[in-house]
């Protein structure tokens, strides 16, 4: 078991990583007094899964509970059903100190984490990531999104979770294209911030696609530990100090929405995002060692994961690229590589520039 | 012209408070760096009478705008309203550095604040306070709320703005009845705070009633500072400071929803609410000097707000009570005077005084 602290002043709080740990949670809940009574937002499949596990861990501390199940799509990140499940939450807190768990994946972790930040100006939330993605990197940070018909993640807030566990064997019941979604936001971490982690991930990739235990919580301790260190430094993303996690996103966002959010999930999208940025930083003259890309590709590959675009259109991606809500103004800011473990955020990257990486992806 | 800071760390803020000093918007705006696009919420009313200076207080700094009218109830405050609004604040934010500007009341400035809150994460926001309540009360704080079906502000966050102007001019628009559920407010500063502005009030109400300039910038500016400095001392309402703002809106609020929102407005209600709260303190031994009451009573009585309350049963107040969100656990909490001016929040009161002091006012 491994706990890595996010220090943020008064809204510090624990990453608990390990094995089997899940059984445990009553008393986190206890020595964090954040109340007694949990609100559980989740999915049918988590539930029938690992809700007698959950149930026990409240029951063993007196807590009492209610579960909200959700479909497991995109689309319950409404604000929408984010109001529909709060008058629900309304009849359930009757002079209770209610609380709300996240088990799930990045859908339920950012919709729960939105409904807590909303509800009487903020309840305590909890994240029990059940995906590889969510447990290294979007139950960690305090992103809570839910979106708009024109916009993913448009609507939301920064409200910090009071614990995050992840138990590395809730892991067990991802298939194999999930597990990759996730090594690509690991792929990330290690190209951005840690070129021994990306060593290991040449290493030991095989080890990690067959769930074995030890890598999977190496990984996501390594991993955690990063993102916690960022978010500390840049809690709002005001410094740009926190933009080097979106090394891969700002185009791997626009291949995602120019499939309309089918073609590619997350994961395999900012895999390509990655590629592309790392082809134009070496085009910018930023990244000197051009053998960089090929590692990158190389693993990539290895994993699973895509490294040519299949089925939408260069010019569908563009448009996307100039509807993102990261860009500042009218010009576009991308994070690039110098090395590996090292990038730097540009801003105003020439159009043609993007256009070349991007047909080497076809 | 007066300045008041409120001092929260890097969320600090300024009210500026004058006789027409809405033309100046645009160089604060400037100063403030805030942004290029103004999405101005407000209601047709206000539109019409102020939006001229408005206009060209932007254009002057070459603030590009676009005004979105809200109906003027409280039934805008609805989470669905909010996310219609937010749909059509994705179109006009296209590459743009967009901020909102809440022009009304309460209502327009708990409900913009609440979509500036989480548009984009949040972007900032600047509440210009139409009524007077408003401008002593709900513009500073950062409390923005909606509504739903069963609870009243039950959705919302801890969101500043980057600046709130308080111009005394734009109150000239106000009818009687809303010039005095402002004056309830500040009737409460000077109960919970400062007695020399309860002296004031006793000496000055008709000037203050027939909107004399000076006496009012002098109210919101002497509220202003009170409410700024209980907010820097307990931003997020945690520490039990802030809560003293409550008084007289435990069982105001009680009051409210007992009649459906219908008979009594907010100031009229807390002003039950205060009378209510003034009896309890007499009757737990905390407020010695019973006279205090009568003074408060005979200033709500020559102001022309309600003593009484009629048209709804005790019974309905009781249960309303009851449901709360002020409710820690499954007890009450009120807001008692020790003294004029002095304050001690009391959890557990017993339901039987609580019946007492309200037969006292049918």
């Amino acid at each position: 078991m491994k706990i890595i602290k996010v220090k943020l002043g008064e809204r510090t709080y624990e990453i608990i990583i390990g094995n089997r740990i899940l059984g445990g949670l009553g008393k986190h809940i206890q020595r964090l007094k954040i109340g007694d009574s949990a609100y559980i937002i989740t999915n049918a499949f988590l539930k029938r899964k690992y809700g007698k596990i959950l149930i026990s861990a409240l029951n063993k501390n007196k807590i009492s509970y209610k579960f909200r199940l959700i479909p497991d799509s995109e689309r319950s990140k409404s604000i929408i059903l984010a109001s529909c499940i709060i008058q629900d939450l309304v009849g359930f807190d009757k002079n209770k100190r209610v609380f709300i768990i996240a088990l799930g994946g990045g859908v339920v972790g950012d919709l729960a984490g939105f409904i807590a930040s909303i509800y009487k100006r903020g309840v305590p939330y909890i994240q029990i990531p059940t995906t590889l993605l969510a447990q290294v990197d979007s139950s960690i940070g305090g992103k809570t999104a839910v979106d708009t018909q024109e916009a993913k993640n448009i609507i939301g807030a920064f409200y910090q979770p009071r614990l995050v566990l992840s138990d590395i064997s809730l892991l067990s019941s991802l298939n194999l294209r999930q597990l990759r979604a996730g090594l690509a936001e690991v792929i990330k971490y290690a190209a951005i911030e840690n070129r021994q982690l990306f060593s290991y991930l040449e290493k030991n990739h095989q080890k990690i696609l067959s769930k074995e235990k030890k890598s999977l919580e190496f990984i996501v301790s390594r991993c955690s530990a990063i993102k916690a260190k960022v978010v500390e430094k840049d809690e709002k993303e005001k410094k740009g100090l926190r933009t080097i996690l979106n090394f891969g996103h700002t185009l791997g966002h626009a291949i995602e929405a120019a499939s309309n959010y089918k073609k590619y999930n997350h994961g395999e999208a900012i895999t390509l995002g990655m590629l592309i940025a790392a082809d134009i930083s070496i085009r910018l003259k930023l990244l000197k060692d051009s053998r960089i890309l090929g590692r990158i590709e190389k693993l990539i590959f290895k994993v699973g994961l895509p490294i040519k675009i299949k089925g939408i259109s260069l010019r569908s991606i563009i448009k996307s690229h100039y509807h993102d809500k990261k860009f500042r103004g009218t010009k576009n800011r991308l994070v690039l590589l110098k090395d590996l473990g090292k990038v730097k955020v540009v801003t105003g990257v020439p159009l043609e520039i993007i256009k070349e990486a991007l047909k080497k992806r076809f």
